[in-house]
């Protein structure tokens, strides 16, 4: 029998970049893919806009702070913004189960509408599939999104500009979407604190853009937690990275979740955090004006770039250790987004 | 109990126009959206472009003549193209069932990629979904893309140039899409020669806007046949249209297969038909020089504009009877595409 398709190969972690690697970058090869940025950077004409997409089958639709279309609008809106683009344009396309109700299809529109217009997007074309009962899960939402890009922040996809010193911020707790979806599926009936962090980033981005300290670097934390993207990071460019865990803000029910359920945060996926790069002397100046932001309120410096262990990221752990950090492998959690 | 999608919702006839104008129109107010063209225009700056967006939930994934692959190229270029843009950029979005096989996504994408290459179009960004086995029915597609569209044909989308007299062209047979799938589904172990029409048009297109023959309308006959393209302009425009029966090429086998399954042929999804709308003097040099493009070999004139019955499209039948074309009510083929 051949090979099939495992719930790893969603997971945003190392299966993820097989299939990537193996299948979509072997027959699409083309050197904007290849790049593997969070959107396509295309110029047309004299004019440069980020392109991207993401599909959404998130399990429940609904969870504490959220829903399916408000994450289906904040997920594609963050991977323009940490391109450096202002976000402008999105598409929508609905699949849904035959019998699913008008009623919860109203209330993920409205929240879709409602986190377009406070982000200052249209949603411009859409699509609409209906299946038969039992061949698709309620609702999934595919959006693409449209951005436009000044060409000095055309570096920032790539990561081009990183340096051994650089520091790494994050703009607050990790872990809290995926313990919040883990919550709802499996505890809706105890009451908990925990609340997804699913967020539009893009007045955060600009805010931070807008202090003129130069970014080296910008990328949401979603599928795999903030460890995937330092991996992909050390994997991708010259670098080692130290991360020292005693600085990563992790709120306390959602580490105790994470215990209690034998996950590691920094695996876990978010929906409203993301990783600036920037040089050491500008890193306190960022954190400053992002801890301005309602959604930078615990930003901090959480590690640096190293010329050491070239291609490793490091976990300085409390009591003086370290660990290496690997990319996920495995699944996590199925249809955290 | 509340009111349910049902699979006519998804129809692209009544039902779909329903919940487009009760739910998308309602919650996603603005005036690019509410021009419900095939592609949303967009000014960037200096340039216009078209961006479009379909999910392909076809059964089964692959039929004679085609796949889900090829389909979703054609599908989201053709309605770039009939905006009057030249298709640059695709998004693909995969969201697969846990267990589906390697083998058959390689297939998949490898037309995907045979199909954009001979567009000339680039897949510049993506993204992989997995469920869990009995999630979603082995593979969903989307793809969004973008074109490029010249001021020139701005009004192409909206059709506001059409007026009484014009001619109504379509450049082949109608019905062959869904009688493949419906073959596929059914009677897949009788041998017929009923194929997909599936095809990438922008070359005829773009043959045809190189006339300088002005195109009043052009626009891709998908779900709900070219019944509910031309109940739609007779809606939407203060217009009324005339077809002449006999004028409309079906293919035999279609044709035969259409009775023997109760369809009408005009209401049959196709995946490689257009219809053009040019004045009476232009139809004729119109519809020879698509005859030389392989899509078009079959073209004809199949009827006019007129300002009689406004609002209304009749039928002129075979036997000098007349009927008029209601908007499709129903659903008569789920997945079709």
């Amino acid at each position: 029998m051949g090979k099939s398709i495992l719930l790893e190969h969603g997971s945003g972690g190392r299966l993820s970049h097989n299939l990537i690697k193996e299948i979509f970058i072997k027959y699409f090869d083309n050197p904007v893919l290849k790049q593997q940025t969070d959107s396509a950077l295309l110029k047309i004409n004299s004019n440069l806009i980020a392109f991207t997409t993401d599909s959404y089958v998130v399990d429940p639709l609904f969870f504490p702070g959220g829903n399916i279309g408000k994450l289906a609008v904040c997920g594609t809106l963050n991977d323009l913004a940490v391109s450096g683009a202002t976000p402008k344009y999105l598409s929508v396309s609905f699949i849904m189960e035959e019998g699913f109700s008008f009623e919860e299809l109203e209330m993920v529109v409205s929240s879709i509408a409602d986190e377009a217009k406070k982000a200052g997007v249209l949603v411009v074309t859409g699509d609409t599939k209906v299946v038969n009962k039992g061949k698709c899960d309620r609702l999934f939402i595919n959006t693409a999104g449209i951005g436009i890009l000044e060409v000095r922040y055309k570096h920032i996809s790539t990561g081009e500009k990183i340096i051994p010193g650089d520091k790494i911020i994050i703009n607050g707790t990790i872990g809290d979407h995926g313990m919040a979806i883990m919550s709802a599926r499996n505890f809706a009936s105890f009451k908990t604190d925990i609340k997804t962090d699913c967020a539009s980033l893009h007045t955060l981005i600009r805010d931070v853009l807008d202090t003129n300290c130069p970014v080296k670097f910008m990328r949401d934390a979603t599928r795999g937690g903030i460890a995937t993207i330092l991996c992909e990071l050390t994997d991708n460019m010259n670098i080692g990275i130290e991360v020292d865990e005693s600085k990563v803000p992790v709120k306390e029910h959602v580490r105790g979740m994470c215990e209690l359920l034998g996950f590691d945060p920094f695996y876990v996926a978010n929906e409203g955090k993301v990783l600036f790069i920037t040089s050491a002397d500008d890193a306190d100046r960022v954190v400053d004006v992002m801890k301005q932001n309602e959604f930078g309120r615990d930003s901090a410096v959480i590690g640096e770039v190293v010329d050491d262990h070239i291609g490793k990221t490091i976990l300085k752990t409390g009591i003086g250790g370290k660990r290496i950090m690997e990319m996920l492998s495995g699944e996590q959690l199925p249809r955290i987004c």
